[in-house]
């Protein structure tokens, strides 16, 4: 580099690590607000919060970092390594997110999304679709505008998916998807005919939640957090969260009826934990280091919940904690017994409740309605109908309510439209994950059950947590798995775990 | 007020109150640091501390600040009511501080304090005074600069104690500690010659943690303090923080052998969130609101701790809860015997773990060195044995090692001069409310008795806590109580107080 472009960049990672640091305080903020807070500080809590943002928003769009990034345009590519190159790129990325679009659709995207939160809750408590629904149309309205501001190059639904998953479109999405429905659909409705279902009786109970705890501190330890980094806490909502890689925040809730939906959350939430516990040792304030999309940190906690705890190894090696853990519950269960209740599988009405099973249609549900509402082939006012219908069609239930159909989801009243499939899509390269590490440590399973979860967070933490940023979502799959996204190992393994465990030819 | 004033006021509201809130935001920080921060998180806080500390510095300096304080202080004084003339009289005094001062000594003095505080954390494990002369010689040095910049009209040692304790100087402190060393020299002389000295003994033992959390939430509740609008927790030296009125976080600490100190920390620092919490409810965001100096806050942590709880109508009330909780400790133990206990007095050589009456003679003893450091009547090489001669005349007691004497505070090696005397006009505060309280709520003692804490609060929170900054240290007084800051009631309080306790004629 000579030496104007070396100031360039680095003033740019100067005003990157300030924004970064920054950041990191507001998502300390974001946590001490859902786990700490007194309730009485609300107000207090949300002006603090906007005066921040205000200084973020003012870094993030300064001139200056624009003539920074210009300076650097000019230049040969070639002038700049992997991890410089992906530095500019990304903050190029994000500037033009910030700057592209004019001030007054910002302001009127931030206002929406505080009132349409209250509109949606309380549309979805009074159960009237009909309240949420001019918000939800505004919504599609400027978000197609914005969408024509920020990725001009997109049709207006791709650049919303584009937000939460960089370089992901439709068009790859959608084929997917139908092969998804067309195995799945015919799958579940075999599971639910099958004489042959999982006992759950033994998962009711009484237990307590200072065991609970423990237990769930115990599994994370154990698959390799860090609580000198780290720390694990009680919310509402179980969440990922803290202000930096050495600094990472778990949370769960605990129901003293119910062991396994704490004690997953927190597998879940470790796995996501992990990730940013194990970002690259360099440029921890820059993009460069920053987990990649939405889809990819869901490949994370869904590898460790779903493709390791929801395995018949792990449900071995742990068998006996949980007995004497919970001995009056868990005594005389087999492996074979809790391995088959933890994977019982029942189509339901809501989303976050779902199985693993069933999770991908509901996705592509919200998908297929997504595209729709954007290219004009679906109508508001007629979403409660198509809602109930589809699920009719893919699950075979029919939601008695909007507020357990298309009122459910938080997403639409903040406007985030194109981020449900991220979900599924974490869902698939999770699964195409583990079937390449069984390639590459055969022992896999045999680690599993021992509790020898070191190789496995080592493996995850070279080729997919140390990578940050770097590449695409589809570069990373094909560099670590050596092809492309492939529904196949999905769709093989649902298909060989469900008719083994429903004993369905 | 014009119209231009109008927008210039405004003005200057708006940006004072972003510096508030993030000044807010930073307090939180400071408390997750202290409490819940994982200890691997230490390097990359710091750094987010500092850009946020750069943020709020730049807000600070703003020259639109400066432009806004400049047109309004070209009206008419009588424009502003008095709310509003606080916050420009504030406002100004923030920002001369801040703006007249060069960069370079900013700098120098942020860098020596940092690097400061090491080199005497490393010299008084040591006890190596002689290692830590120089830092407390160049920080004499700079503070003198800074004196001059920021208050020339002072001597240098008024402008360093006027930082914390706003319109207090030398002139009026020295005449007052005189009185109090004459007085209290004799009378702790008297209490080491007493032949009646307080039983302590069951005061040892063994008390379970968890008991003593669950009394100090009790006794705080009790006092007034707001649980939805703070917390309590834990942390290695215990303080007052959190952002805001409505987020007021105390924290203690606790040790199995000994109740007494946690819970009189929590009551120490109920006081000061008390005050916190009974912040005026306008203008909350803005300087006028705002505690009026460590003085004063220090006489509201002081009179709950002091007036109230060392008081033996106190005891009497709380007698039963102590010997409910502690039964192995407190059974038959008579108010009069605990009341004895609690006000132990035994000269020592570290001034935090000093008695009520001790106290005193720690902060003299450190507000005459000061005051000779900075006049050059005393040179820092023979600070040790000043220190320690100076001790022996006012305590009797010799420190054996500098780490025991005057390399034992922190507060020099952050450049923190002036900052001592607070302690003690804090106490003289307490006390001469605490008299004036009596002569407006004559059954002030029967409240405590039965444990009706909200006569006092009330009390405390009209007068003093809602009155923010609109006046002086001294006009507060004299507001409250009718006269000057007059030692007399202190010296009365402590000499009827323990001639009665060790039985002196």
């Amino acid at each position: 580099m000579t030496t104007n472009v070396n100031t360039a960049y680095s003033d740019l990672v100067e005003k990157l690590e300030e924004i970064s640091r920054l950041g990191g305080v507001m998502s300390t903020l974001h946590w001490d607000q859902e786990v700490i807070m007194p309730s009485g500080a609300a107000e207090s809590r949300a002006k603090q919060i906007s005066a921040l943002a205000g200084v973020i928003h003012e870094r993030s769009t300064d001139p200056q970092l624009g003539e920074c990034l210009d300076a650097l345009k000019k230049e040969d590519p070639s002038t700049f390594n992997k991890f410089e190159a992906c530095n500019i790129r990304e903050a190029q990325r994000e500037y033009d997110k910030e700057t592209k679009v004019p001030k007054k659709l910002v302001q009127e995207m931030a206002e929406l999304g505080s009132r349409g939160h209250f509109v949606w809750i309380k549309a979805r408590e009074e159960n009237k679709f009909s309240d949420f629904a001019p918000t939800l149309k505004r919504f599609i309205e400027m978000k197609k505008e914005w969408a024509a501001y920020v990725f001009p190059d997109l049709t207006p639904y791709d650049a919303n998916i584009d937000n939460y998953e960089r370089g992901t479109t439709m068009a790859e999405i959608a084929p997917i998807f139908e092969r998804l429905k067309s195995e799945l659909i015919p799958l579940i409705q075999s599971v639910k005919e099958a004489k042959h279902h999982p006992d759950t009786s033994f998962l009711e109970g009484t237990f307590p939640v200072d065991k609970q705890e423990a237990l769930g501190k115990q599994i994370s330890t154990d698959m390799g957090f860090s609580f000198d980094q780290g720390r694990m806490d009680v919310s509402v909502h179980p969440f990922c969260g803290g202000g930096h890689p050495t600094d990472v925040r778990i949370t769960t809730r605990y129901r003293d009826s119910d062991f396994i939906e704490s004690l997953y959350a927190v597998i879940h939430e470790t796995g996501h934990g992990l990730y940013e516990q194990g970002r690259m040792k360099e440029g921890r304030d820059l993009p460069v280091s920053e987990a990649l999309t939405m889809g990819i940190h869901e490949s994370q906690s869904l590898f460790w919940e779903r493709m390791i705890a929801q395995n018949k190894a792990f449900c071995a090696h742990y068998m006996e904690t949980f007995q004497t853990t919970f001995p009056n519950n868990m005594q005389g269960v087999s492996v074979s017994a809790l391995y088959e209740a933890i994977n019982n599988c029942k189509p339901s009405f809501i989303r976050v409740e779902a199985d693993e099973l069933t999770y991908p249609l509901h996705v592509i549900l919200r998908f297929e309605i997504e595209k729709g509402l954007f290219d004009g082939s679906v109508s508001v006012d007629g979403l409660p109908e198509l809602w109930n219908d589809k699920m009719v069609t893919y699950l075979g239930v029919r939601p008695p309510t909007d507020t357990l159909g298309v009122l459910q989801d938080v997403h639409w009243s903040g406007g985030a439209f194109g981020y449900f499939p991220s979900y599924t899509l974490g869902a698939m390269y999770a699964c195409q994950f583990y079937k390449t590490m069984l390639g590459e440590l055969p022992d896999t399973e045999k680690y599993i059950e021992e509790g020898k979860f070191a190789p496995i967070k080592t493996w995850l933490n070279e080729k997919i947590h140390s990578q940050g940023s770097l590449y695409s979502p589809q570069e990373l799959v094909q560099k670590v798995t050596g092809e492309p996204l492939n529904p196949d190992h999905f769709i093989n393994y649902l298909k060989t775990k469900y008719r083994a465990i429903y004993q369905i030819n």
